[in-house]
């Protein structure tokens, strides 16, 4: 018993020692091995996840910037149209004018293909005149100077007249129309 | 030694048998770890790329776009201006015809007036006249219709006339000036 005991002991300690061995191995293996791979994998979830934000960030961009480019050509010279529209005004009353003279004629007839040249440039350029006599009046569009009685042929909110025409850029107002209201 | 050998045996079998199954573990664990921590790198640093390469896209799209809107800025209303030269060339025209009837002289006083109005609304547009007259042909802004004979007066390749103005937005020609030449 005492020799069995004996015998079994160095296997015992040497089968303990060697697994005790392994198993420390094993555990700082795995230890090493666990922490890189949690490092490396938050790394990796970091970098996807700023990565689908980029890219969502870039889909936004285009999509936003193709907005405001549209928005840009499409009110493509509202500034210098605006600062036209008294050139409009002015030869219309310019052609208000009576005259008799050959060479006045001539001039009159030069300034009216002037007006209509104008008018037709800026229909192009989706300018259009603001509705306005006879409709109801409307505070987006028409800005009321003056009043008078409603009548029968002229019944209470509507436009009687028309001081200045109003001209919209698309669906712009570019400048209301100045106008007489029946009340 | 038979009982010695017998009683090693055990010992070392059990050593060994320990041994080679702690190391099929470690290789095992090593191995599976090793291509975990592998493809997990992998994916990070191409997550990582594609991330700095998202990073610079935005910067570049934000770049480019800032550009564009000021270049769509810059030339806001260019084409609606193109077409309203030919209003600037005809009252002009309208305007040499001369008058003396009194409706007429107030009627040619209107068109004037309107004249200068749009030749300062186009000013403050950012356009103006191309130089034409008496300075040197430049094909880039002069397009020459007619030639004459170079005199003392007028030198080989100068502009002697201008038969319609010329026109540009900033640096942009909108139209160039048609001229006669000294040839």
């Amino acid at each position: 018993m005492g020799k069995h005991d004996a015998k079994q002991d160095p296997t015992q300690a040497v089968k303990e020692q060697i697994e005790k061995n392994s198993r420390a191995s094993l555990d700082a293996l795995s230890g090493t091995a666990g922490a890189n791979v949690e490092t490396i994998s938050e790394e990796r979830n970091s970098y996807e996840d700023k990565y689908l934000r980029a890219a969502a960030e870039i889909q936004n961009m285009n999509t936003r910037f193709n907005k405001e480019r549209a928005q840009l050509l499409h009110f493509d010279g509202q500034k210098v149209i605006t600062s036209i529209l008294p050139v409009l005004d002015n030869l219309e009353r310019a052609l208000q004018v009576e005259v008799t003279d050959a060479n006045a004629v001539q001039l009159k007839k030069g300034v009216e293909m002037v007006f209509e040249h104008l008018n037709q440039a800026l229909k192009e350029a989706n300018v259009t005149e603001i509705k306005s006599l006879g409709v109801k009046f409307d505070p987006t569009v028409h800005q009321a100077v003056q009043t008078v009685a409603a009548d029968a042929d002229h019944p209470k909110d509507t436009v009687v007249s028309v001081l200045q025409r109003g001209y919209k850029l698309h669906e712009r107002v570019l400048r209301p129309a100045m106008v007489v209201v029946a009340n």
